[in-house]
């Protein structure tokens, strides 16, 4: 039997995640059936079943790489001095997920906000992959309460300002930025980035602005 | 046969939205039936029937009443001179629809986070409920519209700031943090208030907070 390179495990683990993901995000977990995620990456079901033991495996794994992707753009973003200020920092990073998971749906829709209500949803069935978001959840805290700290040394924000509810509150507005992204399209980065500009202006004085 | 009055047609109709909510809320809209609606308001098919046709019209019944009762907390705020800052009016907004749709799944989670995820998910499938949500969502963004208006004519905020930009960040703040609670919970809206100050101290010299 000829060896097989871990560079091409790897290619074909990634494939197998990108396929799944677009089923996913086109049809949903429920009505995905793993018959589809072989025919939607054009493999036999010994060569899928080698990397995944079923869907939930593989939704499992397409969540925690996304966290992971996500944590490592605000983990970055801590150690600059300062941070770049919340409305540069959440439109890179959005843009950063978008090179980094380009995938768009027929209708030329980016593929990911769509995805990530799905996994919302399966989410509140099942316990398992509650567990894994729940763990994405508090290391994307982390991160932001990191950057919050950095903030802070940096003369940016009072010291006493709630980190963690800050924390929350950005991971909030990326997700409801995803929302309207799959619900409504027509939204882009830099709306968020204004949106973030002209609510950061609120009461202060306008010599201040 | 007995005259009914508009009171009691009013109340039935309450009783199997209320009904229909839990149920979506509970399991999907996709693994809702009406025999299961019908169940958890205890009534005859009849009854509900001559209220709504089916599954379709209860959800576009229900999302339809919650945009209209967001768009009115936004509405009344932007008549106040001057609105209450974001803050303080987003934890209001979010305590307000708590008190009107204060129903709980039976683990005692608030119900109207998790319905709200379950729209999501059905929005992407459903052509006619995307026109609904859509046009929701297009009334709200208005009202915040008018909120940012008053924030300028009160010099809270710079005439230049992007009005509908801000919009679409207050509505993806208050999604996002609608996931959270249905996605992690032990979240209150008090968290967000904090989190809004703190974002919005972002940038200030130390002085002014």
């Amino acid at each position: 039997m000829a060896r097989v390179s871990q560079e091409h495990l790897d290619a074909r683990r990634r494939q197998i995640l990108d396929g799944a993901a677009s089923c996913f995000a086109r049809n949903g977990f429920h009505a995905t059936s793993m018959q589809d995620v072989l025919k939607e990456v054009d493999l036999s079901a010994g060569a899928v079943y080698r990397y995944f033991s079923g869907k939930e495996e593989l939704i499992a794994a397409i969540v925690t790489e996304v966290l992971d992707t996500v944590r490592g753009i605000f983990e970055r973003a801590a150690q600059e001095s300062p941070p770049p200020t919340p409305d540069v920092l959440i439109p890179r990073a959005l843009a950063r997920m978008r090179e980094q998971r380009p995938a768009t749906l027929e209708g030329g829709e980016w593929m990911f906000p769509r995805l990530m209500i799905q996994v919302w949803t399966e989410t509140t069935r099942s316990p398992e992959l509650a567990v894994v978001l729940g763990d994405g959840y508090r290391n994307v805290r982390t991160a932001w309460g990191e950057i919050v700290e950095s903030y802070k040394d940096a003369g940016l924000m009072p010291a006493d300002a709630d980190a963690d509810a800050m924390a929350r509150t950005m991971i909030a507005l990326v997700q409801g930025f995803a929302a309207q992204m799959a619900l409504f399209g027509g939204i882009s980065e830099q709306t968020l980035g204004d949106g973030l500009r002209a609510l950061m202006s609120v009461g202060r004085a306008p010599a201040d602005t």
